[in-house]
């Protein structure tokens, strides 16, 4: 049975050399876990005071003083944890380990005797443990933890961590579940799911899967504790924060919809796809297949960005994506990344995959500044900043990306995406290896005992070449599948020099079955022509616009290269637009140029209404990956959408 | 020097016979009036009950209870007695002046001994007199209690109401002023203002005038005494009620930009123009043009709809405009069209009487259900259901008219300005005789001591024909103004069947001076062809769009003609648009008809977004007046501005 497990490569067998994603994933290692650290300190002059370890301070005694901070501040070290321990990976680092080794002790000394381990209800409100699952958060950072312990025994062996967060789970495990004398509750902000199953995977026990499986089953089951029982539910009066912001409108099997906090419904999605894929249970499955279309069909912005307004950082409504008044929070795009990734495992498709890519190339990657030091919590697709500072419902907008946030979820979390990145590259099933991004690397793999080795070699996402050779003991009978990418219309797929016809493509992949030697190389062309994208009709926000695309990446225009007034811009659907790699600019990237109309709004007079039609003159405009927007100062207007004719 | 004041008609020389306002006149009184005055008295079965009148009898000791409502609950009386009391003019009614009486009685009873009236503030908050100037709207339910007696005096000639309220203004004299001993400050909401420079005019004691001048010119002084001193201080923490929501960002003089709550600066402007006229004091009137530019350049829907978002019901920035999330209150447009009415009184010129024309068929009149029983308080432009049920930012946002209001103000607003519509018909400047609206009726005025009697005849808004009798006994030396339409191009103007040519046209008005006979005849035709009317291209929201208007009046589209998914709908620039007169529909209205194209949103499959555009085809569309919005079941999708092509 081993053998037909599909799983991730795992990231001791990956090492990343990549153009584009190296000297991120470097930064990461090197100054933002680093920077990070001294925010979670309170060493960063001018930010926000963090005092996330300072609450484990108190928590264990060591200090006297008040919690600080969100109710779920303990997750912003859980996070810094798992980031810092997938860098150790790649960027070995004895110092950070004995930090990392320092936190885990404080948490030890914090950690109650029975297990618990929370620093908001162990410091703020002891007696109200266990009475706020709606938006207490604990077994949420109880989560995050259990990711960390997962993440540091997996670079470093060591099981203190692992041995905490075991405790910490077997003691939840003891006060809630369906036992009659247990609570019968779950978490108001699912996360805990996912890493109940992370810390099975991790320890091979099972009671943790039927925890993680308890808490999805009973989740949305009517009539729902969170709002009829009055010890435990605090839900807030508003329509905006009501059972489907938590997703517990219904069972999980029977929501067709995505509903409510976008970060939340990702989390369970992604909990829901790794226990359909242990338990085969196919009503799960089922019940993610429509989420998914549900989500990329009607609920997704051009970007990967989910959510689409702050109030309830949640989904509201089929199509409704204004560009403007978006949240596409930085956390939903990297939960889309962690469900799509969890979807492919369970049922190989590149839907999935260019969803993933997606979100991974803009949605997410626009959260962190090309310096790694600042980032956007909320992503939005057009930027007016006389608008956004001067209009209320567009009050959660920020118009740059920002040092460091009271609620800092989104810092640490883009942390441990990047530098975890690996693991989304390759998956293997039996002797298939899945191609999922490529990424320059080199990824080793077993079969059949022996060793395998994939180099690959890239210029993505500039350009669509792509070079994977083979390092192979014996030769052997492999299948290497090989995503297409759903943007591509064209491709070559070479082995050996000699092109392969008949490919077998199953569900976007080349299936690329045969005996393959030591040194067998494949080269892939994805043909990268500039596209114009328009988005389903019922769009009503996007009617009449089109946004550019190349390969991966969608792009925007910023005010700094096309001027203000970004919405008198007019992109004709005949237009040529040219792609230009700029060696100078952010370090190296592919700009968008051509033609296109702009309104002549100085001519127009001072009439506010007029029936005349205002003139318009051809311009010239240039286009940046929607990723970077924001990097130049100062950073001004930006649009996605250009209006068509 | 009385020969050269330039007032309007009054209420008592005018009497309407027009076939578009004349029922509606008449609804107002036989039905709207009595209407109000049941919700009044809370017996509207399923309204909110409005407690407006027992807050008066609490006040007076007849009853015993808590105050409900808003603190500025007692204006809802005072509008409903100033409509009811112009409705006397038309509709003589002596049961309705018994009720009025009972209610004047009833407030001299509720008066304090100091002539102190307000039941809010007596009721509940006595000891909190004069300390919320701000929010408490303490000066201005005075003021519309004062502008109520004025009209209920104009009306009946009984002084009873009149005198209360002149007790009460000598009472705020007494205690508000630029004396040393007296309180510096002004009311947070703006109408004392206004309401003083009425009282004057009534009673001809200067005093209110010097009142009013004095609120005006302490106005907006720095510092601030809203913000700087804690007995008065509450101005709210959020910027959007900051000083400029209240219209004391700066000097009024200084202030270049209409800002802030909307209703308020109409208030506050009207006030201005009001003693800018009687004053003379031109760096008043060098401020109103200021802000009358801004206003209607850079801040006003097409509609004459004012205030761009629900948040602080305010002001934003110029041309930000959003159709969806728009305010545009009933009573800003009314405040528009009182501010416009006192602009032409300060110097006659079209461009005020084209405003007051715009709001008052458009913006104003939609705030009112065909039958007069229902009401809009926000005016929007653009109308999805299920967005505006789903969200958050359009929280503000009814998609159908509503019975009655917590927050009450629009239904009296609305009241009065039809009950006293003749007013804006007409003004008079010595022997010259002003047109500003076209409004079937016989209007009244004396000049060199004899009786003028003028007849107008028309079917407007409907067709610009218009026909002017005069009556006169003796021929005599007059000018006849007469407005040509901001929206006409092309006119004919013909007395006693001669067309005149060469006619002097100042600031939009043809000035027809000679010696008048009795039995003269002035016919107009106004070209009234249907207009594609554009935004001035930093309209961002309105950006590649296109609005019908034809004469005064602005169409849209409603989902009951023209299916859902209005914005799929395109309107060529070139497009063959034709009016039609439906005597069927809502009693008689000219529609447009005409070809559009439709994007073919069926056949666009379920990709969210893709590089193939969507496929159009011609379709029909229907376009019915604004104003009329809604009033048929079930009401669904509105927009009045369409995709441009």
């Amino acid at each position: 049975m081993t053998e037909e497990r599909h799983n991730p490569i795992s990231l001791q067998n990956i090492r990343l050399n990549d153009r584009f994603w190296s000297r991120r994933a470097e930064r990461i290692a090197k100054e933002v876990i680093p920077y990070q650290w001294d925010a979670l300190n309170d060493n960063v002059p001018g930010a926000e005071p963090s005092h996330a370890i300072e609450n484990f301070r108190i928590a264990a005694g060591e200090v006297t003083g008040e919690f600080h901070g969100m109710v779920f501040q303990d997750s912003d070290v859980a996070k810094w944890i798992e980031a810092a321990s997938y860098s150790l990976h790649t960027h070995p680092n004895p110092k950070l380990e004995a930090k990392i080794d320092s936190v885990i002790e404080l948490m030890e000394r914090a950690q109650r005797q029975d297990g618990y381990l929370n620093t908001y209800f162990t410091v703020a409100k002891p007696e109200k443990r266990w009475t706020d699952f709606s938006f207490g958060h604990e077994l949420y950072c109880a989560g995050h933890l259990m990711e960390a312990a997962v993440a540091y025994y997996n670079s470093t062996g060591k099981k203190k961590f692992l041995t905490i967060m075991s405790r910490y789970a077997d003691y939840i495990d003891s006060v809630i579940g369906a036992h009659d004398e247990k609570m019968k509750v779950y978490c108001g902000h699912e996360e805990i799911e996912l890493a109940l199953m992370r810390l099975f995977q991790a320890t091979g026990e099972e009671r943790y899967l039927r925890l993680s499986q308890y808490f999805i089953d009973e989740r949305g089951k009517q009539p729902c504790f969170l709002k009829d029982e009055p010890t435990f539910g605090h839900l807030s009066k508003t329509k905006w924060f009501d059972l489907d912001y938590h997703q517990v409108h219904a069972p999980v099997r029977a929501q067709t919809t995505a509903e409510g906090h976008s970060v939340r419904a990702m989390y369970l999605y992604s909990a829901m796809a790794d226990l359909a894929k242990e338990t085969k249970d196919e009503s799960l499955s089922a019940a993610l297949e429509k989420l998914w279309d549900n989500t990329t069909k009607r609920r997704m912005y051009i970007t990967g960005g989910l959510g689409s307004q702050g109030h309830g950082e949640r989904f509201t409504i089929d199509f409704d994506l204004p560009n403007d008044r978006v949240y596409a929070e930085t956390c939903a795009a990297i939960g889309l990344i962690f469900w799509a990734q969890r979807m492919l495992l369970l049922s190989p498709d590149h839907r999935y995959a260019d969803v993933m890519e997606r979100a991974l190339y803009n949605g997410a990657l626009s959260g962190i500044s090309m310096d790694g030091k600042k980032y956007f919590y909320v992503n939005p697709l057009e930027v007016i900043p006389e608008v956004a500072e001067n209009r209320h419902d567009h009050e959660h907008i920020q118009v740059q990306r920002q040092e460091w946030f009271g609620c800092a979820c989104c810092p640490p979390n883009i942390a441990r995406l990047i530098a975890s990145l690996g693991q989304y590259v390759y998956s293997q099933r039996s002797s298939t290896i899945y191609t999922h991004l490529y990424i320059g690397s080199e990824g080793a793999f077993e079969i059949n005992g022996q060793p395998v080795v994939l180099q690959q070699q890239t210029n993505y996402p500039w350009s669509g070449e792509v070079t994977i050779s083979l390092k192979i003991e014996e030769s052997q009978n492999i299948t290497i599948a090989l995503r297409i990418p759903g943007w591509c219309k064209k491709q070559r797929i070479i082995v050996n020099g000699q092109i392969v016809d008949n490919v077998v493509i199953d569900k976007g992949y080349a299936m690329i079955t045969r005996k393959w030697m030591n040194g067998d190389q494949i080269n892939l062309n994805f043909d990268m022509p500039i596209e114009l994208t328009y988005a389903h009709p019922k769009v009503r926000e996007i009617a009449g616009k089109v946004a550019i695309e190349r390969g991966p990446l969608v792009y925007c225009l910023e005010e700094t290269d096309n001027g203000s007034d970004l919405w008198s811009i007019m992109l004709p659907s005949e237009s040529k637009l040219e792609s230009e790699f700029q060696e100078g600019l952010f370090g190296g990237v592919v700009i968008i140029k051509g033609d296109a109309r702009r309104s002549d709004n100085e001519g127009w007079g001072d009439k506010l209404y007029s029936s005349e039609k205002c003139q318009t003159r051809t311009v010239n405009i240039q286009a940046v990956p929607y990723y970077l927007w924001g990097n130049r100062q100062p950073s001004g207007e930006m649009t996605v959408w250009i209006r068509n004719i």
